[in-house]
């Protein structure tokens, strides 16, 4: 078996260019990171368990893809361009029919966002992959969960609810054709983190975050954050492909309170409509109004004939939801 | 049972003082950091597993200060400043009789550095803790692993070797009295990050790493990374004080061998031995002399006849120890 030093390097150790960003990368006591003049680091972590974020019998390259772009969106939802990450990855073997295509899917994701793995650990143990992630930005230039402004448009990107509409089949919640199973997951396997448009909202939108457990429960971080309330029309969320063919009790509430999009939802003045539908042309990511900002706390669900509607709906939470 | 997001307010929101290096922390995707001028970030990553790292019953105090230790112990060994840590943490249940202890363990030994939690994640699954942390470093000055001279004196940090002896007394390989096996538990549950000596040995020492594996095997990376060789005097090693009554043969092979002392290992060129043993002072940190770097590759240990003995010897690691 191989030793845990060669393991690293077969797999993750991987040859850049020569970038000024970077002093010193993997096989040191630390990586050495040089950021650029007048930028901030953003910094993000987050950790993903077998069983618990995805099954553990996943695919390896989607895995690998996955694990990185939940921390790009972290990324996105700042408004941060992608520098650098570290992996810790506790495994119970190291088996190479796993590890080939998931530093593969890693890999392919980061460099399209020409993002390096400066480093991390690798142990035994139950399958435990940790990213910690590093953007920069401008000074006062990030997009924040404490920005929103009453009048605010709140827009969302992409579409949502199809990672949770594949998740109910995958339950046996619902039946969904293969095909439209296969579709509706990758949106839950594959995410793709909305760098682009992140960036291209800088100075555009005030508060942002990324939807990673629900729109409801995210959104309710920025209303909370912001010290706002927020009025929603539900008839408006953008569904995905395969959700839209699905009765509207499950279109709204997969749109509501289903996880894991990550897409980026944010806020923006009324004044810069058409600079937010810019951004989204110029990032290539669909971009929806979906609601507005108000002094009155609380969250409103509006229906598509202006009433107001109640729902029972809760948000993911990891220690609540069993 | 508290939700996921209360659990980390409760336990992991401090309050600090207003800190010109924060623009924000723990509650938005992203922390935000500003690296003082002309600063390096030096960036590292741990992961600790149950029954891998630390036994399923270990005192939770005891382990929140070890599993930042052994972060602070890799800035140690850059001659970094501490700045801030990220924690992701899955635990198989929301505990407050773990998590009060715990988090203390981890913020009485964070404030003694000045280091900030700055953000992280939870999530249930199987106890992991993921530490990554991030130091100050002037450019250019940081202690590097690929930096040893031949001719360097090769020097050693607190001593070493107790942490094996008290594992070896787990392990039933010996019998150590009651009070001798916790003097030598103390060394392995709550190791001492050298943070103070890696500053002072700035510009002094050339190479250097923390002992996490056992000296052999780390000292055999900065001899691969610089392409040198060394002598290791090894009747010099300073043993802890309960393994100097053990018999030579364990006292050399958990000296050599032993992982999880988190001393530092450090070269510095032979005019430097003055400033070398000031800067022990100045960190009030016992520093000793125990070998020299040579041009001819590979470790030859010496006895304390100045004769070249062999010893069969592993260094410890994670894949290949079972």
């Amino acid at each position: 078996m191989l030793s845990e030093f060669d393991l690293i390097k077969h797999y993750f150790v991987q040859n850049y260019a020569e970038d000024p960003r970077f002093a010193l990368g993997i096989g040191d006591d630390c990586a050495l990171v040089n950021p650029a003049p007048d930028m901030q680091l953003a910094i993000s972590s987050d950790m993903l368990v077998s069983g618990r974020h995805f099954f553990p019998d996943a695919d390896p390259y989607q895995l690998g893809h996955k694990c990185l772009a939940v921390n790009l969106s972290d990324l996105a939802a700042m408004g941060a361009k992608p520098l650098a990450f570290t992996l810790s990855l506790s495994l119970p073997e190291a088996n190479p029919a796993w590890l080939a295509p998931f530093s593969q899917g890693l890999f392919n994701l980061a460099q399209q966002h020409h993002c390096r793995l400066i480093g991390g650990d690798t142990t035994k143990g139950p399958l435990n992959i940790c990213i910690t992630i590093f953007g920069e930005v401008l000074p006062n230039s990030a997009l924040r969960r404490d920005a929103a402004q009453v009048g605010d448009d709140i827009w969302v990107s992409g579409n949502i609810g199809d990672a949770r509409l594949a998740l109910a089949a995958y339950w046996k919640e619902l039946t969904l054709s293969t095909e439209d199973h296969r579709i509706a997951a990758t949106r839950m396997h594959t995410p793709t983190p909305r760098i682009a448009l992140g960036i291209a909202l800088r100075g555009i939108a005030n508060a942002a975050l990324d939807i990673s457990d629900g729109l409801i429960g995210d959104l309710g971080h920025i209303l909370e954050r912001s010290q706002v309330g927020a009025r929603l029309y539900v008839d408006d969320l953008p569904a995905g492909p395969i959700l839209q063919q699905q009765a509207q009790d499950k279109r709204r509430e997969f749109c509501l309170a289903g996880g894991d999009d990550y897409e980026l939802c944010f806020t923006a003045p009324v004044h810069q409509r058409d600079a937010v539908i810019q951004a989204g042309l110029t990032s290539q990511t669909n971009v929806t109004r979906i609601g507005s900002i108000e002094a009155s706390k609380g969250l409103r669900l509006i229906d598509k004939n202006h009433q107001e509607i109640q729902l029972v709906l809760r948000s993911f939470d990891h220690f609540t939801t069993e």
